[in-house]
């Protein structure tokens, strides 16, 4: 049932903002365009670390500036409409009227209030480039380009700057990561449409971010009200919500009445790239019947929605008739919503689908404001016993096929993928959409790795989530621990964000990408030292671990103390690792080569072994004096030092 | 400080009993041996599903037998005793004194109660085999390999009788997974040190479960209480909660006082083989200075522990003095308790370890009670920095070397492993465990993949090890939320048990373990099949499942509804697919063949292409019938079929 709304019961949605914790953001200028701020997190550690602040990436926009004024009834700034009249090739215009259907139908107390600033949209006018594709291919570098070359250079000048330091090691399958990332990379990567740029000309409020294999792995956080449950308010808030965790882009999934209201209050307060699934919509319009959809419903939503700044379509062009029916032995048939919609009207009219008939049409529309396609799968396998089967595949091939047709149309294009697949036949997955789509993005929603644990299908599938991230997948969707069960609420998008946000990571890691261990390192660094509060707050969700550490040791003192919670004041291994460093320093070179023989010019550790004998062994002991016992004694904490923490707490 | 426990305040520990949600705990009879009773836990299904119960492996023990009486002040049934001393070569005998120091010195009222019951230990008499190993090489199946060689069948017979289904595909890196598990292939797995069965004979009261590359990854679960926190009743909660989510093994980490006596209770009621880190207790034992320890107390400790009947020990006897000062410069330098209590050792006496230097006489303790050599990873990386270094790898090569002197014991060994490890690096670690230490089983903690998210390391080193436990890990370490951060408690415990049942799973199946997806399988066809209540109980956590469907759509007749929570009553993509699979069941083989050409003797679908042309399809529809159109209409809820479902509910 829809939750009963009344305009005067209407909230203005509350969002949390204010910064993280011990967190900064700090706005980095582009020699290119003046006018370019790009933000940035800096998270500040304590004194006794001795080191700088650890910038990390940012997708939380103004609201947790302290210095902007956050107005959910008026929307976010919206820089990015000087960017797109300056190129030109655009024309305002008075757009679409808004209808009845598009909000369902919903009529006076049950019509969600609409979003008090009406903006009236842009289009392309046809003389020239107006995608990101069609400036790169023409040589341009946009503003869009330099904000992203800025934003993903995050800590690699630092890294490079470091002699002392290594590159990052990694196995990245092929994938081509620079060590430093220009704008001119950033252009010739969306060029080749190895990279997209969600940034429809319409939603000016958002802070561009790229998605490709060659930059950091991206996560899509889906929000959306359903016909069974939530509201306007709630939706606003999740979303925002989400990117203060880390959400890089959010699918707004809304089904049932109100779509168009909800749709406008997220789109303009949202500082990421919003996606959606225009036959949701469309749906909705002719009363859920699938059989009734038509092109011109169709069409008139992408339009709607494309003036109202939607970033992302999902489109689901490619279940197409003949494949349907190899999905009839499957365990789990269509379970893609849109795969599922547009099947069931290719059976009623058994007609090939009219995403796929109609597609150049749909290529129009979306360059025309610049909306990147994100090729849906609507054959996706439901189960892991459907993996990787030929309706799967069948698919895939065509929405290649499709991949071309949009690139020669001037359009951004990712791809969408599975699903529920088991561990080995995951990289046969990114293996196969890398052929076939010509190295256009890889957009997965998972994969979980096993259908037993619903109430934890976030960390089912986070695990095929890190694999395929790593094998090459740009951006991961998602998936809260609700899924299967029902709608998330606030708790589950941020563990959603959360997990989604580590797998991303780990695969960024085992990627190799350049600057990606320093925050690990400054973790761990923290954590070998017992500051703990660096360690929460450079933790990518700093309440969560406060909160699980002050459930044993609530006491404030022992935030700096030399021992951690498992092990207890009298005896802590990282305490007796002290030691052990200490008497490592005091070590000659020879005395080291005595006990343990290393050679810097060795093969890689895991294929070196080592070659002291018990013998060779006992022979360097009886040489060494007795340096570590002079040193001796327990490093229990002095009162100066426990003082000087808690001053700072 | 140690908690207040007074003699008179200590409660008998209540732990949780009866039957998992929809299940019955069965016993399979032994051919071979007329007393053996095998455990297995029955789930079962809706009458309209028309499925058989569902069997899945049951670690439970007695405590979800509504049959028996349990009482933990009498700790479990011991029939195992039986087995022992029909075999021969024991001896019952007095046993060692409890002495104060076995609980840190506690006194009175500091004193935790001992168990009530008090049982005499039984040795070997080096007269003939006593150890697992032994009765192998002898080509002696033991009842305990029959035991197991039933459990682990689970499921495998009714897929080698169900012509229609085809043997579960995989890649096992080299694995040797029979279709079908023999008492003989057990006793050979053993015999060749691939396989473990934890079992000191003075543990009567385990169900015996192997530990090995080609049976089902098993799971271990820590619990233990510390200097700080907790107490002997929640401990004993613990184990039982433990198993009760699937924990095959425990190991008792405890520190502080009250150790000896902790450890009785979790041991008389434990169904699982229980694990120690006999270290921690020597420690204690010479008031916490590493320094003081000395062989002689180590000694004493390994028979205190191995007669009360714990089943594996871990030793950190591959901590060489030569290798310390290669942890030096390390990140997070030596993060094992027990690594830093024998690295201090070493350092202090300028001595080899007297793990390293005693280890044939440990050797032969582990051989008198059969307690398994769970080889410790005192230098494993405590970050992702660490992974794969020199020190890692010169432990894991003594490792390999020690495994060979405890093999010529006649002693089961098993492996430690990392600990914090990026994705790229980890099957590197696997490849070398199986070549330095001769295929003997690896246990591995994690790994974690990441270090930035304390709070959810869970799923950090859940990734991890789904992975590893895919490469040919034997047994996964958990890791609870609480990791790095504070002990875990119950919820935390049944999170850390969920999170790595799942991820042992996904490694089953993507090894090609024979039977592993028959729960994946019927669990999809639930969900499919909107068969609510089957889904919640196939579920590895039922209860939480149900909780999070019944958070959106509360109401009972919804349990059966032909819709989920994420769409609502109006429209669900999975009602859809069923008239999909209503529509092929109506074309005959030459249509589909028109539509879409496949053939069964094609290669893997992942090498295939789809053929069928734009034109061939459009060909093939014109002579198609309108079939579907007849076959029409909306499939919603019969009356019928929800006061059906209801009664049953």
């Amino acid at each position: 049932m829809n939750k009963h709304i009344d305009q005067s019961e209407f909230q203005t949605p509350q969002v949390t903002t204010g910064p993280l914790p011990a967190s900064r953001k700090v706005y980095v200028r582009s020699d290119r365009f003046a006018d370019l701020r790009v933000p940035i997190r800096e998270i500040d550690l304590h004194p006794s670390a001795n080191e700088p602040p650890l910038p990390v990436y940012d997708t939380t926009g103004p609201y947790t500036d302290p210095d902007v004024t956050i107005d959910v009834e008026k929307g976010l700034a919206r820089p990015r409409t000087a960017w797109v009249l300056e190129r030109g090739h655009v024309e305002e215009y008075e757009g679409r009227e808004v209808k009845p259907e598009d909000n369902g139908g919903a009529q006076g107390k049950y019509l969600a209030r609409e979003f008090p600033v009406r903006n009236r949209p842009l289009r392309g006018t046809g003389t020239g480039p107006v995608t990101q594709l069609e400036f790169a291919r023409a040589g341009i570098i946009t503003k869009e380009m330099e904000y992203i070359a800025i934003r993903e250079n995050l800590g690699r000048k630092q890294q490079l700057e470091d002699a002392e330091k290594t590159i990052a090691q990694g196995e990245s399958f092929g994938a081509a990561i620079p060590p430093f990332i220009t704008a001119e990379f950033v252009r010739d990567e969306v060029a080749r449409g190895r990279a997209v740029i969600p940034s429809n000309i319409n939603h000016p409020e958002l802070e561009p971010q790229i998605i490709g294999r060659n930059f950091l792995v991206k996560i899509n956080a889906n929000i959306g009200n359903s016909a069974v449950t939530s509201s306007v308010e709630e939706e606003v808030d999740k979303m925002v919500w989400a990117t203060r965790w880390g959400a890089d882009n959010v699918m707004d999934l809304s089904t049932g009445r109100n779509i168009h209201n909800t749709r406008e209050w997220i789109i303009r307060n949202s500082p990421v790239p919003i996606g959606t699934v225009p036959i949701y919509q469309a749906l909705e319009k002719v009363g859920g019947v699938a059989e009734d959809l038509t092109w011109e419903v169709y069409r008139d939503t992408l339009i709607e929605q494309a003036e109202q700044g939607v970033d992302y379509f999902t489109i689901h062009a490619g279940v197409r008739l003949p494949y349907i029916h190899l999905t009839a032995d499957r365990v789990t048939g269509i379970v893609s919503r849109g795969g599922s919609i547009m099947a069931k009207w290719c059976l009623a009219h058994h007609r090939e689908s009219f995403l796929y008939t109609k597609f150049p049409e749909i290529c129009e529309i979306m360059r025309a404001y610049d909306v990147t396609f994100s090729l849906g799968d609507g054959l996706r396998p439901g189960s892991t016993a459907d993996a990787n089967d030929r309706a799967q595949f069948a698919e895939l091939e065509t929405l290649g096929e499709l991949t071309k047709v949009a690139w020669d149309h001037g359009c951004q294009v990712m791809i969408e993928g599975p699903g529920h697949v088991p561990m080995h036949k995951i990289k046969i997955n990114m293996d196969k959409q890398l052929r076939e789509c010509g190295e256009a993005p890889f957009y997965t929603l998972g994969p979980l790795t096993t259908d037993i644990a619903p109430g934890y299908d976030h960390i089912t599938s986070g695990i095929g989530a890190a694999m395929i991230g790593w094998f090459g997948t740009a951006m991961l969707c998602y998936v809260t621990p609700k899924e299967h069960l029902g709608l998330p609420n606030r708790d589950d998008v941020k563990v959603g964000v959360i997990t989604y946000k580590l797998a991303a990571h780990a695969a960024d890691l085992a990627k190799g990408h350049p600057a990606a261990h320093l925050r690990d390192d400054a973790l761990s660094r923290a954590r070998f030292e017992f500051r703990w509060e660096d360690q929460f707050n450079l933790a990518l969700d700093p309440e969560t671990a406060r909160d699980f550490h002050d459930q044993t040791l609530p006491k404030e003192a022992h935030k700096l103390a030399h021992f951690c919670s498992m092990c207890g004041p009298k005896f802590c291994s990282m305490k007796i690792t002290q030691d052990v460093r200490d008497y490592a320093d005091g070590l000659s070179d020879n005395e080291k080569a005595m006990l343990y023989p290393t050679d810097k010019n060795q093969p890689h550790p895991e294929e070196a072994r080592s070659v002291v004998t018990k013998d060779e062994a006992e022979k360097g002991m009886e040489e060494m004096s007795e340096k570590y016992r002079e040193m001796g004694g327990e490093l229990y904490l002095e009162e100066d030092a426990v003082k000087k923490a808690n001053r700072s707490l």
